[in-house]
Order: structure tokens, then sequence, then C-alpha cells
């Protein structure tokens, strides 16, 4: 493959192994696997977890609802927090496939029921301890006025309760990782038994990569929406969801000049093409990317630790030894692993294969 | 208009306003505007600039270079580090426009000369104190070593000397940026005085959003290259280039939660939208963005501070008083201006202006 510019490379062997892993997990613990599909973005990806028998997906916007129902999804949620400014979307929808809707107040749910012409499903957002949205585990009443406005309407049928352990991010060991994993699950059969009496086939939704990635009990649980595990990426790495070798996309960067007395080599690979989240090395410097070294089967780690320490729009600044320096030169291409995968997708809006193949992304607009 | 998703607002006044304000400065000062377009990428906001008398400008990639190059731009400059792997479409661009490209060293030009076709025009980076890319000023060896490739073959047409004071960006006051200017010019004068002689066409070239916003004096300059300064930002607001009042695009983003117990308020927009350029608070906490209120005739800044803490994929988390977190309910819609207005378009790919009229860019892949 002629890599001229920055292109994102996709290992899709690695990529079919994270799905297939997942997948038997799920089964082994007769879960739902409803992935979250905000990571990859992709049709094509979308379809290797139809092969290997997934029927439902999570988005994150009802767009991206939209673009995978196009390509045949019909089971989907969308794991954002209800904006029913959307209506004449979420009805267009609806009128189509099973759309499954979030609540985290009556608010919402009553500006939709205004509108609403087709059944959705709704889940709502139990805060099981991220307090980014949802609703507080020990607030009944906020719950009962949700289930309320869901049982005044024969267009709202609700599904069961959903959370998103995201404060598994800032783990950095197993122990740390299943310890949330133990609490939002708890928490969750927890609100779920008080209503469980009046809605029998309630389901309890959880599922973040780190989570799914370490955790092997989900007894008591009907579905997990973990995302991110389809490519990985150095953050998960370093909380310990991954290893290296499970990272699935690498940004192709081409050098474009060198300075050993610096230890720094630029690349055409800035913020429009990783994105810009970063991590902090031990001594509080920050990391945009590890890099790797293209080799005819893929990306290998090198020996020696290249970093990006750096991003403008467009150039990154690697820190290097100067051995790597003088190994490199103007028109090597060298990749990048990327800190938050589904950043990095976004900004591309494409991938290629390590065979050459293309892989379209929904577009941006 | 009617927003129901997060949507990019251009206030064209506004933006054709900054545009005229340094087409007036460029032209007091008898120098070049080559403006920098990475940061509207659009053809519309393009001709904006036509309409003002600019006709050459700057891009930061050959296919950026392409696309402006399709809507009748023929005098552009790549100022990113030349990549010789593009040969082809370099190639083909020189064959249309008058196309300059950026050495930093003597290997990628060579590399080029193999392959190139057609003529180019080629300026030569001087580091003037950014430290990022760039011959050092006291290397005179590099220099003349880049001039050899360049005079060696008669595609390639030496323009200038070309630099960028990237590091303005860290000021925080008009005297810092003026001397930022002060050191860069008079290193970008220096340099010109030991070559003119054998170049008396010799074009020096500036331009940076904070120096070209603030400084008045550009003696000994041929040409300016800012960018941002066609919608500035907060970013810029802090730096001292522009007062609020200049930035002239705004995220709209509609509600989707209220937390007043917590202080916070949750809209659809997060890092796929903004970007995640973020500034410190006096105290050390982070900012995304700063809230406005919409209005009829575009928005206003609120009494009372509101600004984006946190972004996840889609979600924008805003710091707001119990006071502003009553006044909004789902389904209201906020403005935020962005960080950094550059990244922010880059992800939107689209702009709405305030009557409605939707204005497309470069499309991502």
């Amino acid at each position: 493959m002629n890599i001229t510019r920055p292109t994102l490379l996709l290992d899709e062997q690695r990529c079919r192994a994270n799905i297939r892993r997942m997948v038997e997990k799920a089964r082994r613990n007769s879960v739902t696997l409803r992935p979250h599909f905000k990571t990859h973005q992709s049709h094509e990806v979308g379809r290797w977890f139809r092969e290997e028998g997934v029927t439902s997906c999570t988005v994150s916007s009802v767009r991206m609802a939209a673009y995978f129902a196009e390509d045949g999804w019909n089971d989907i949620t969308v794991a954002f927090p209800l904006n029913y400014l959307e209506h004449e979307e979420i009805n267009r929808l609806a009128g189509k496939i099973q759309l499954n809707v979030l609540a985290v107040n009556a608010e919402a749910l009553k500006g939709l029921l205004e509108k609403l012409t087709n059944a959705v499903g709704v889940f709502v957002e139990i805060d099981s301890g991220y307090h980014r949205t949802g609703v507080d585990p020990s607030d009944q009443a906020t719950l009962d006025e949700i289930l309320a406005v869901i049982e005044s309407s024969p267009l709202l049928d609700f599904k069961g309760l959903l959370s998103h352990a995201g404060h598994s991010y800032s783990c950095r060991s197993a122990i740390e990782i299943l310890t949330i994993h133990q609490q939002t699950t708890q928490v969750m059969k927890r609100v779920g038994t008080r209503i469980r009496a009046r809605y029998p086939d309630l389901v309890l939704s959880v599922g973040d990569t780190p989570t799914c990635s370490i955790a092997n009990d989900f007894s008591g649980i009907q579905e997990i929406r973990p995302g991110n595990f389809v490519f990985y990426d150095i953050m998960q790495r370093g909380i310990g969801s991954c290893s290296d070798d499970n990272i699935a996309i690498a940004l192709a960067c081409p050098v474009v000049a060198t300075y050993p007395s610096r230890g720094e080599i630029i690349v055409h690979g800035g913020g429009v093409h990783l994105a810009k989240d970063v991590l902090k090395q031990e001594d509080g410097s920050p990391v945009y990317g590890k890099v790797v070294r293209l080799t005819n089967e893929g990306w290998s780690i090198p020996a020696t630790s290249m970093t990006v320490k750096s991003l403008s729009q467009e150039h990154g600044i690697i820190r290097a030894s100067a051995e790597d320096c003088a190994s490199l030169k103007p028109g090597d291409v060298l990749g990048v692993l990327p800190v938050h995968s589904c950043m990095t997708a976004d900004v591309m809006t494409e991938y290629y294969t390590l065979s050459g193949k293309r892989i379209t992304m929904m577009p941006k607009a």
C-alpha cells in the first residue's frame, strides 16, 4: 500500500479477534452484547459484528442511529440523553426499526410525547457512580416520575435501566476495574429489584470497555454495551483493558523533518488527524500517541520508546533518541497508536486495511 | 433557524469585519496578506477574502491546496514542511497554479526533485524562536545547502523566507506579543540581509494571529499569513488578540439535562463537535468553551459565567450557577464559543450563517 499522507490503518485481523473475544464472553455469560458503534462509525466494521451473530447495537446520536439503520440494523439504542428537538428523525426511524431512547429526566420525555407518532423503547439511565448523567440510584421519586410518563403513553415502551461506568477510565489496574464493575452491577441490581415486580422483563444494561474487558462475572445483568474494545488504544492499554497487541488501528504519518540535537522528529499527523486526547507520563509530560514501525504485516513496537509529545493542527512532534532520529529521514513513514481511538477515527472519517481496502465511515455532516 | 442538534453558527458580519480589518492593516503597511485558510477550510469564506481584494492564500496541506485551487485560487503556499511523497498531487497542482512549497531541509527537496515535472515556488522556513520546524537562523550552512538544491533545478523557484512565531500563543498581553513580533521580524531581516544581494526579490513572510492582530509595524516585511483571525476564539481573547465581540463562530448545543445541585448542565456538544483544546482557569480547572445565550441577532455573553468543564465524545458538561441551571431546561439551546476555532471548524465540517445558509467545508476524506 502506497502511503503518501496521514492514513488511518486498520488491522482487520486484530479487530475481528477483538470482536470475537467479546462475543464469546457475552455468550459464556448469557448476556446480550449490544456493542457501542460510536468507536468505529462504519457500516463495514458493523458487518464484522453481524458475522459473529450480533443483532443489536448502541450509538451516541440519532444521526448515527440513522446511519446504521441504513445498513440493516433494526434494533438500536441511542445511549445519549434524549434530545426531543430531534423528534422528526426519531419518528422517522421509529417507524422503521426498534429504536430505543435514553431518559435521564421526565421533562425531555414529555417534550418528545407532544410530537411522538411511532413507538419507541425507553431505557432509563441510572448514575452508578460516574456522575455525568442519569438518575441518582437513591432518587426513587425521579425514577417513578419518569416511569409515570412512560406509563402514560402506549408509544413509550419501558425497556430497562442503563448505566455507563465511565469512571472506570481512571483505573490503572484490574483490581480497580473489578471494584467499579462490582459497585455498578450492585447499584443496578438494587434499583432493578425495586421495580422488577412491576417490570418482569426489565433489562439491566451496563458496559464500558475496561469492565467488559476484565470482568468475568455478569450475573444478574442482561446486556453489555462496550465500544472501544473493537480497536482499543494506548489509554485502554494504560488502564489495563488490553495489551499493545490488541490495538487494531494506527495512524500512518510521513516524516518531514528530524532534529537529532533536540531529540525530535516531525511528522505529518496533527490534531486534525489524531485528535487531542492526552495521557501523562510519570514525569508529567504529555503523550498524544505511541510510535510504532510499519512492517509488511502491519506494525511493530520498537525496542526504543518514541512518543508524540505535542500536536499542532497538522504537525506531530515526536520525542525520540538521537539514534532513532538518525535512523529516520524525510519520506519515511511511521505509525502512531492513538491515545483514544474513538476520537482519532472520528476525525479521520475513513480507514485503510493492511491490504489497502478503503473502509468508509459515517459522513461528518 | 431551527436548531435540533449541534450546529456550528457563523456570524458572517463579524467574520467579514475581521477580514476587512486585516486587509486594511496589510494595505496600510504595504505588505501582502496571504491569509491562512486552514482555519475556515471553506470556498465560501475564501470568496469573502477575494471580495476584499485578496489574491493569494496559505494552506496547511497539499489536499487543502487542491481544494482551494478548485475554486479559482491560483497562488497558494503550502506552509507545512514539504512531504515529497505527495509528488503526484504536487505535480498536478503545479501544472495549474502557482504552488509554493516549504523547505525545512535539503533532503525533502532532493526527494521531490527526483519526481518533479512542473515548476514550484519554494519558501525556506526559518525558526524564529518557536522551535517546531525550520532552519536555525544561525545555521547558514543548512540554508546554503537548501539554496544550492533550489539553484540546481530550473523547476525550483526560490521565493523567500518564511517564519511562524507560534510561541506568540503563550502570550497573555500586547507587550509580550509585540516583543515576539519584534524578535521574529529582526531574525527574518537579519537572515534576509545575508542573502538579499543574491535574491533581490526575496519575500520575508511572517504571521500568526496574535502578532498580526496587535502589531502595527511591519517595516522590512513583505508578506503576512495570519489565519485564525477570520473567526478568533476564546484562546485568542485570552492572548489579547481580540475581544469577545470579534469571535465569529459559536457551537449551538441543545440542553439535555440540568443538575442544579451539582451546578452542571449537560448539552449535546462533545469532543467530536468542539474538539478538545483546553484553557486553564486561574484555579487550574479546565475550560473547553465559554457559554453564550443565543439571540435573534446571533448570541450574547451572559452576565453570569458559564463554561464547559469537560467533554465526552458527545456530551458537554457546563459549570453553571444554581440560578443558571434553574433558568434552563431540556430542549433549550445554548451557544459555546470555542477555545480553538480552527479545530472546532475542522471537526464540524460545515457552518450555518445566522440567516440559516449552509456553508460547506473541505471534505475530510
